[in-house]
């Protein structure tokens, strides 16, 4: 990723038209990848340390306002977002009409853009609201249309769970859930909450650089999330590893997709190169989670699959792939696997508009032209093709 | 904007984190700025002839195709987008919600993700009828939900014009259209049908990059160019023009801005920096519909405020300008001309991501990190800050 920093001569020339890999689109103050510490930091913190220790409620404070909380700002912070999480009524009616077999993806994409139609950031002074809404409502915009369309419930959209990643849980499950369950909802949203300038940041990026709208900036993230090139590993992963009963008969499919030449979902990093800092983290919780529920199958079977990739590819998990099992072992429906990415990188998006918006110039680079040369129209009714 | 590709290094580095700008990120066929002929050319068609002789449809079939149709090919085409006109009635749902106060560049964005969930692209292998439709409905995204929340009224969203313009001004007006309506809408809409990597179409293709739906990349432009710094000139120029009453005064509020250093919108280019090809085309227009109304005025004041602007600071009317005027005698209310962008510019958006899923590669660029060194984390109850 780095050499052309050190040779940006030819070699500019050679990547520029492959994606803008390695090459400076920006500046940021929010997050490293592949320097520091464990591989990553969130505004200097490794995300190792972050993940183990703090509530998901304390680094998105972090990212939106720069610091981490101290009690009593976290406490009113989470006071805050549970008086924001109730759903527009209106909202509610949209999120009814689209139909059970909708992209949960799609969903949150069309609930982000209603609600900038209901309530506009009408300046950028209110950017932060804005903001603190979207993290506390995204929880509801998505259980509200699942369960409404599957389970036929209109769900209550506040819940007495103090925490983003309890509420979700809460809305989605009528049984209660246990403290593990909210600890490892911490954690995995703090795993996914920020990742310097990956596909649907930069999507952000270049809205929020014509100074457009938050919503328009954070829905537009939401599509470019959407696409399996970034997004959804971790739904691929799981639709995997369900379909084998024991970590043999894993070995046997996982060597034989090798042999195919199939692409298995959940394992290597386009930046990372020895392993991904984030998997240790959720691997542990997701064996606690199997514990917890007697499991003697998925996670013996994730545990097989990663050997079985190391040993004959030397590629390591990476966030997304015990992230498949944790879910699962908390009753989380795999299609819901990719919103709550949503609900976490909301931090991340909108902490990287507010930095775009604070030394702002529009994106918009230049185009290699491979067309046809400069050509005379020949009237309509003269074309004989 | 070409210096860095003669002298990539220091100056690379340099310009590497303001807006890319003069930045190759990628390849088209569709699209030279600033190069040969007028200046803008489409597919090696020069914008001044296509905008001359062509119905926009043609123009449309070129960039989805790659090629102008023939009499019997546009005859199809035409056919076929008169029959994909049609909102679903959970479209006609979502729009009655969305409140008359809403951003109407909001709610085609919403309008555009919802049409997503409901007809979804289930492969790429659908792309180019997604596109038709996008192209075909547009119109009624818009006005339906303008007649609803403004007039009270369910509008027909199919009508007997067979063209995109046509009807659009059809269902806006209860009353006939002229044929000159129906020439001036061909021509603005070519005008605006493709720019190659401003900076909406640049959203679509970092979205696109991801295998994202073309729904997806779509919304997320319709959003980039919601930003004041994209699209939305128009509108500014139409606000600022008709708050005078005659030449004179115009030039004397022209002066008075300048001095006090504000924004005068419609004027000058980030590329061109002789003129607009564009402005040409649309000036004769909005001379001949005012010709048509009788307008003594507002045809005037834009001319004065060429002359003005031209004198001042060498400054040119871009596309935006008469647009202004020409959309005004029209009938247009001025909060639906960035909509009339849309109804263009989904050519060129849907043509671009077809370029970038045939030859893909993420677009993931690097950040140049400004923030705090790693640090330790301090436990919550010790932060005293």
């Amino acid at each position: 990723m780095d050499s052309m920093k050190s040779t940006p001569s030819t070699q500019t020339m050679k990547t520029q038209s492959t994606g803008l890999h390695g090459q400076i689109a920006g500046k940021t103050r929010l997050c490293t990848v592949g320097k520091s510490g464990s591989g990553l930091t969130y505004l200097g913190y490794d995300i190792v340390e972050l993940a183990e220790h703090c509530e998901f409620e304390e680094v998105a404070y972090l990212l939106l306002n720069g610091e981490l909380p101290n009690a009593s700002q976290l406490n009113a912070f989470q006071e805050k977002l549970m008086a924001l999480r109730e759903l527009p009524e209106s909202l509610c009616r949209i999120l009814e009409t689209l139909p059970a077999d909708s992209h949960p993806m799609g969903v949150m994409r069309t609930g982000v853009s209603a609600l900038g139609d209901l309530e506009p950031e009408l300046n950028f002074s209110q950017q932060k609201e804005v903001a603190y809404r979207l993290l506390a409502v995204l929880p509801a915009i998505c259980v509200y249309w699942y369960r409404f369309s599957h389970d036929g419930v209109r769900v209550p959209t506040q819940t007495s769970e103090p925490t983003i990643g309890g509420h979700f849980l809460a809305m989605l499950n009528d049984e209660g859930i246990s403290d593990l369950h909210r600890k490892v909802m911490h954690s995995s949203l703090i795993l996914y909450a920020e990742h310097e300038f990956n596909a649907s940041t930069f999507t952000a990026r270049v809205c929020a650089s014509t100074l457009s709208d938050m919503h328009s900036c954070v829905s537009a993230a939401i599509g470019a999330l959407k696409g399996p090139l970034h997004g959804g590993a971790n739904e691929a992963a799981m639709d995997m590893i369900e379909q084998w009963n024991s970590p043999d008969e894993a070995e046997a499919g996982i060597l034989s997709m090798l042999e195919r030449k199939e692409k298995i979902m959940g394992f290597g990093h386009a930046v990372y190169r020895e392993s991904d800092p984030r998997n240790a983290v959720i691997k542990k919780w997701s064996q606690s989670l199997a514990e917890e529920v007697g499991d003697t199958v998925l996670y013996p079977i994730s545990e097989r699959c990663e050997a079985v990739m190391w040993r004959e590819k030397k590629l390591f998990c990476n966030a997304d792939f015990f992230h498949a099992s944790a879910y699962h072992f908390m009753g989380i429906p795999t299609k819901l696997f990719t919103p709550i990415f949503v609900m976490s990188r909301i931090t991340g998006w909108a902490a990287h508009v507010f930095e775009q918006r604070a030394d702002n110039r529009i994106i918009r680079p230049s185009a290699d032209y491979i067309g046809p040369e400069a050509r005379s129209l020949v009237p309509l009714t003269q074309r004989t093709h």
